[in-house]
């Protein structure tokens, strides 16, 4: 099987320009069939704050009003992603802009309401990845730079978490290539304290995650981003590493790496 | 030769809600082979305008600033390109949504500074078009529909007339398809009588563009998209027609059709 590399970026790398442009660099340079993800930062607020926008939280999480969603798909799907496409082009890599509703890559189910109205906020539909689409674009030598907007078949866009994103398409692959999946943010990799940013864990599997989850070794913070991580691994995906854009240098080789046990 | 329609509509429709929900309909059920072209419409100068930016005007033309190129950016490849993307998706129609930088499709110059600096403002490089590309998009099923954004190449996105970006499309694809265009605004044709939307003159060769030239039948405002038509006519384009939203319907049988002498 083929490797693909699966990279997501979080908003702390897109907020800052030279880390993103030398990022972007190492990442137009690997040789290997790819797929950049990537998420929001704080454009998206900053113009909703501009716009008198009050972001509308329930019980802290945000709520996608209208207003929210439109501002979203002009930051994530328009200025973010676009930017990031004219850089790989200058880069001579041949990166597409897509959301998931660009060729029906990604259909999601506006999040039910329950306690909270979450307004238009997508859970990706695993079963409604156009994996075959992705696979053809990547070996077409295109590389598929994915915004965090989903949509729902039927005419609406959804706002969709980028980390979700990045794994579901990465498990979604996993059928068709050797799928490494990073995500790349802004610390060294998952740390057995989070105030030392040389106590980077090297190696990860779910012996060494639940030994390290019971000692409280591994901080709250970082609980979603590794459950997350061993469900793509437990549905196929190689390998899991988590690292910040120095990590990535030689096809990413620094941070932690997470593998099912015996992998 | 298989046929291939290539449909521009202008900001015009796409501002009238229901009237853009009627043309993707219509535009989703057609069989050939299509690309959409979208304008941008009023969208972003609102935003300039709640934003309090000030739109740059030099000798009535507008200067794309950086602030501004970011707001079209925003507005045409992200909200505008991806609702119509989500809306034809939503009918079927396997839309891909797309700016010039993507897949390297357009690269354009940014215009030299003569007397007047446009700003971020790109003359498409009709030898840079992946023709190609959006030939083997379009074989496979899926819609491009293509935001009036494109790239310099050296990492910077572009400020780029839609009917530019139309013609240039419909030329460089004539050599692979027998290309259709489509002109689609809010009149019902070229009009002999501006003020008479009934005056629609049915067929225009270069004879009869001339004589109405001459005649000053036709409005100066008419000229420019005139020249453009013939001028992809001359480049190896079959068919321009020039119609509103009305004209589209049974894959374009309304308003003003412009072809070569004798074809």
């Amino acid at each position: 099987m083929e490797s693909l590399i699966i990279l997501k970026i979080g908003g702390n790398v897109i907020d800052n320009a030279s880390a993103l442009d030398a990022l972007l660099r190492d990442f137009a340079a690997w040789k290997s069939p790819k797929i950049l993800v990537h998420g929001g930062g704080k454009i998206a607020s900053q113009l909703m704050e501009k716009l008198g926008v009050v972001p509308k939280m329930v019980e802290g999480r945000r709520i996608t009003d209208r207003e929210t969603l439109d501002i979203v798909t002009m930051v994530y799907a328009g200025l973010i992603n676009k930017n990031i496409v004219a850089a790989l082009q200058s880069r001579s890599c041949n990166a597409i802009g897509l959301t998931g509703a660009d060729a029906n890559l990604l259909t999601a189910a506006k999040r039910p309401v329950k306690d909270i109205d979450y307004g238009f906020v997508g859970d990706v539909n695993p079963d409604r990845i156009a994996a075959s689409t992705l696979a053809k674009l990547a070996e077409a030598g295109l590389v598929p730079v994915l915004a965090p907007i989903t949509h729902d078949g039927s005419g609406s866009l959804l706002n969709t978490n980028a980390d979700t994103i990045a794994s579901s398409v990465a498990v979604a692959l996993a059928k068709i290539f050797r799928v490494h999946l990073v995500f790349c943010f802004e610390k060294k990799g998952v740390l057995r304290n989070p105030a030392d940013e040389q106590s980077v864990i090297d190696f990860l599997d779910e012996d060494l995650y639940e030994k390290y989850k019971a000692e409280g070794v591994i901080s709250a913070g970082m609980i979603p981003k590794l459950d997350n991580t061993f469900a793509a691994l437990r549905n196929g995906v190689a390998e899991v590493r988590i690292c910040n854009p120095e990590g990535l240098k030689e096809e990413g080789t620094g941070g932690t790496v997470a593998r099912l046990r015996g992998n």
